[in-house]
């Protein structure tokens, strides 16, 4: 299914898997009315998004509570090919000990420093992806 | 200069490298009062973000006249090292004939199909970056 010239849509489930295989995305947050967009290291439990952040950092700040997008995405230059997926979803901040205890026993550890002791997760409301169609070098503006 | 926990700043000179070096960002906009994230090809053309997008898109649509968020960033995974870049400026569909011809003779074609014929440019009113400082492994929350 095309979604946009040169792009096709992925299923939901083609869409969770490439989530749940990735490593690195990136949160876009408003801090102070203005946009901004974070990568983190995260991992897929029970089908939300989890990262940790520090306690007090603009990301945690402003996740808490509010609607956020979280992209995930793969693309290979020389080749021209990728894929992109898309979350929108509600941040809350963790307070829960079972899944805290479940976050400190994954692989999700901070690439950055820093105790990072605050956990966000991202419940999603919808997840979307898209896969660009392989076409031929060339292309160009010009008629 | 420490910005947060494990990370450092970089400098506006150092940040401006990466963002000329980079091939793939991603823009955050808002669509219908929700944030998105759209990965982009892209090129620093007199100091502004400029990349090629489809006409009548979510993108295009939501980019023309708005503060948006631009990051780039590469992160090691074995390493457990990276940077991010993150630009935040105003964004404009490009009807500037000098520039269009520019855009033309630059590297700068979409990884994906389709015309693509509307430019958009990025004008940054600010450019910060932060790298990874290296740190030992086996940091933990637990005490």
């Amino acid at each position: 299914m095309l979604v946009d010239e040169g792009l096709e849509l992925l299923t939901e489930a083609e869409a969770w898997d490439l989530l749940a295989g990735g490593t690195v995305g990136r949160v876009g947050v408003t801090v102070g009315a203005l946009p901004a967009i974070f990568p983190v290291n995260y991992e897929v439990i029970d089908g939300t998004i989890v990262f940790r952040s520090g306690e007090g950092t603009k990301l945690s700040a402003a996740a808490a509570g509010a609607v956020v997008a979280f992209e995930v995405d793969d693309f290979e230059v020389v080749d021209r090919t990728g894929w992109s997926v898309l979350v929108v979803g509600t941040a809350e901040v963790v307070h829960d000990l079972e899944l805290t205890m479940r976050v400190l026993d994954s692989q999700l550890e901070p690439f950055a420093g820093g105790r990072r002791a605050t956990i966000v997760r991202i419940r999603p409301g919808f997840v979307s992806g898209r896969r660009i169609v392989p076409s031929p070098p060339g292309r160009d503006l010009r008629p």
